[in-house]
């Protein structure tokens, strides 16, 4: 075991300070990674303030991690000193139930063990995220980065870019699809991306007209201003897909009735009760709401792979780890385009 | 232009009364036919008391017609005096938009006519009803009904069963899928006989214990008592579909966390805002919602020749049209099983 810098609270209220955590020792599937890059999701505030009241403390968050490897265990011919990988989510699974089997590890159905605030099978306790100089991991849960990409831009879409790209796979997205992505945050500015690649006509739909010339920088074709109720009615039955990226309960009848009959809308930031859904919204256009959570670690590589091929990274503000609580409080007033990053070379400073 | 007998309302507050009203003469494409009988739906009830702010007076409802054909157009080869015919929810459609060409005539982008209070395209006023002694129907709105059934009871097949059949089939249930019908009434006890056929393990979900023994008759395996937080537990995250035909708003979270990864509840009755649903809990399993209404006539004559094959009709209770008030009240406070279907011989005898 061996014992590293890192940045932690100490309880719901607490701001983020430095402090040591113990990572294991590597065993014969394991992969140590320096850690290089960490990016900040809105997760992981929720996390540290207890929002979702399930807070383990000290808490150490961090689930869009790039690095290096600095050793792996005998068991580990995939992964060798010096590899650009990453870490996402989730760090273990049951590997034996049904969703496993499907490499669906985030649906386990003995429960995922995620990358920070989970229980810690090795040590006890519980895990330990990237805002941190190692990590150590399971070789079966890191993911190679294509060497050509900007790294510290490719943090993000270990979160942001799978929750959002996966979805848009398993809808089966393809050319000419009238696409609508919904809020225009981490998550949103990756969807835009990713249904543009994937040759949809894409439409930011947005309440803020402020973010119009953003959006069609990011690739939109269209910006639909979700509060005029005259655009609402103009684009009214003709999306053949939404991925709404909101990440709080709202009002999602206006967004149903933005849908073609059969379409499907899928919620993946809203982990909170919806406002009345309207039932005959649904039943007049046999219309159909759905949620999906990030994606297995399969779908994660074959999302790096093309964002390789098609040269797709995140659009990042970096930050020192110094500047964490500040740039949190950026996050929650959504003052940030799209994601923070942190270098984590400014840890090795840290007291 | 003839003048026929029916029952009606005229107005939200009143009865319904006999009275007078006009059916056209037969064109190329329709056809005539002395209604038989004709079923009880709970829209009926909700039409004629404007409960959808939508309703015209004299308001004539009804849309689980059986009749004999009296009479054909020039251009009527499919029907002939004396066949054995049904028609259910729709008369017409605009038969060039893309559901219409889909054979889905109830998701008619140009708006499907419906069998009652729809703009009457031919005597221009609004649709009028199979509380009527006859009906004059263009002929791709007219259905076969199998001679060998129970015709009596097959009425209601004509809405309580289309609309039970169609998302069966469409969700493509097959043996072996454990399939929950939630909420026995007209459509509920349909729901439970189609599963039932098409080899599903089939469990009724019902808040009522007294119902478990009815359950069983009609067709299902297992009956699971949705107030009894210990039995939906044991079945938390094992349905591969579940059809919820609750007619009014309702908390259909406890149904939701039912379903398995990647599994579909879809809503036939509640055209009203649900509870909030928590977003949560679609985004952890992966889970959807979606809704269906009735069937196209395609499909319905599937189901009807189906039924036909499988000996399949409706649990009705037979009164004669004088008795329709009373029913009513019996339909909203759910005393009845299944179905009431007027004898429309006993019309003859109204003044």
């Amino acid at each position: 075991m061996s014992e590293v810098k890192a940045y932690a609270a100490k309880s719901a209220t607490s701001d983020l300070v430095p402090l040591e955590i113990t990572r294991r020792d590597i065993t014969a599937e394991d992969v140590e990674i320096e850690i290089l890059y960490c990016g900040v999701c809105h997760s992981d505030i929720h996390t540290v303030r207890n929002d979702w009241k399930n807070a383990k403390y000290p808490s150490v968050p961090g689930h869009e991690i790039i690095g290096r490897v600095t050793g792996t265990g005998d068991q580990v011919t995939e992964f060798k000193e010096g590899d650009l990988v990453g870490v996402g989510c989730m760090v273990d699974s049951c590997q034996r139930c049904s969703a496993c089997k499907e490499n669906l590890e985030q649906y386990c159905e003995n429960g995922a063990t995620f990358t920070y605030n989970s229980k810690d099978k090795h040590l006890g306790g519980h895990t330990f995220g990237g805002y941190s100089e190692t990590v150590v991991v399971d070789k079966k849960f890191v993911l190679n980065i294509p060497e050509n990409l900007d790294i510290k831009a490719v943090a993000p879409l270990l979160c942001a870019g799978i929750t959002t790209w996966s979805p848009l796979q398993l809808w089966k997205i393809k050319k000419g699809d009238k696409v609508g992505i919904i809020g225009l945050g981490g998550l949103g500015h990756m969807g835009v991306k990713f249904a543009n690649a994937m040759g949809a006509h894409v439409v930011m739909i947005t309440t803020s007209p402020s973010k119009k010339e953003d959006a069609k920088k990011l690739g939109a074709h269209e910006v639909l201003i979700s509060k005029d109720k005259e655009q609402m009615k103009e684009h009214a039955n003709s999306f053949d897909f939404l991925l709404n990226t909101v990440p709080v309960g709202h009002d999602a009848n206006p967004y149903i009735s933005l849908l073609k009959r059969d379409a499907t809308m899928v919620l993946v930031g809203a982990i909170e009760p919806l406002e009345p859904i309207h039932g005959g919204a649904l039943i007049g256009g046999r219309k159909r709401v759905a949620g999906s959570v990030i994606g297995g670690i399969k779908e994660t590589q074959e999302m790096l792979d093309f964002c390789g091929k098609h040269n797709i990274v995140s659009d990042v503000e970096m930050i020192d780890i110094q500047n964490i609580n500040e740039a949190y409080e950026r996050v929650v007033s959504s003052d940030v385009k799209y994601r923070f990053v942190i270098d984590m070379k400014s840890l090795k400073n840290s007291n």
